[in-house]
């Protein structure tokens, strides 16, 4: 099973991939899709959709996963967020791909242990249970990260 | 010049199309585009942007025009929104179409002369400066309402 994990934003799209066999998870790719904030929105939305097709049509995912949205305390830019998130589950349903979408607390803890770890202990712990992966930013961990809770909870 | 004027929401997207010579307005088509409600997040976005590409693929619209997005007193549903404005403003991307942004007021004052106008005022002027167009629903009515101020307000 490859699992895609994607972490959506306007400026910076995460996205990670992973393979699953029995209880063992490896590395495959990652990488973080950026969007010219001087372009207009829709021309943004249309690269993040552009590249996130070809990342798809690479590597042949065969399911998703995204963490779920709430208001936080810059609700702007979480409005931004959902419109680049819109375009990211498009993206997965066009290719086929069910998504699994995961509260940030779940994710943390399918990782760390806990739904309240730093952000850096969940980078920690990813250089633990993906030796040798090369991890671009921290977008890109956040992806990898909800993959992994993908892996441990999806249904089977 | 034909403009597209969209209402974005999960539930019930509204499209208006209209078509502008000069200082003369008149109506080609308008209609809603619903999603099941039980269905997974990523296959009603999947459904809006199938029917929104046939509709563009129809009508053949030069540029589109699309309320700003605020939150109110409903933020979650307000995410929803946004998640579906995403992918209509990716559509019309995707289609070439310019998008002009309006906020709600600038909407209002275009149709009825003032920002403060209830959407009855604003249906009941749109059967003025349509005659004869048969309008499908309220979100139609909002998606033609913007056609038109983007009408008056486009760059030439």
């Amino acid at each position: 099973m490859i699992i895609l994990g994607l972490d959506p934003s306007l400026s910076c799209t995460g996205w990670g991939i992973v393979r699953v066999e029995g209880s063992r998870i490896s590395h495959i790719a990652n990488g973080q899709i950026k969007t010219d904030a001087k372009a207009a929105l829709p021309d943004r939305l249309a690269h993040l959709d552009t590249v996130l097709a070809a990342v798809i049509a690479d590597h042949a995912p065969q399911c998703a996963a995204v963490e779920e949205v709430f208001l936080n305390d810059n609700p702007q830019s979480t409005l931004k967020l959902a419109h680049a998130r819109g375009v990211v589950l498009l993206g997965c349903a066009r290719a086929g791909l069910p998504v699994g979408e995961y509260a940030p607390r779940l994710v943390k803890k399918a990782i760390v242990g806990t739904g309240t770890a730093a952000k850096e202990q969940v980078q920690a712990m990813l250089r633990v249970l993906l030796p040798g992966a090369k991890v671009v930013g921290p977008d890109a961990a956040d992806a990898l990260a909800v993959a992994i809770c993908h892996a441990n909870h999806r249904p089977r």
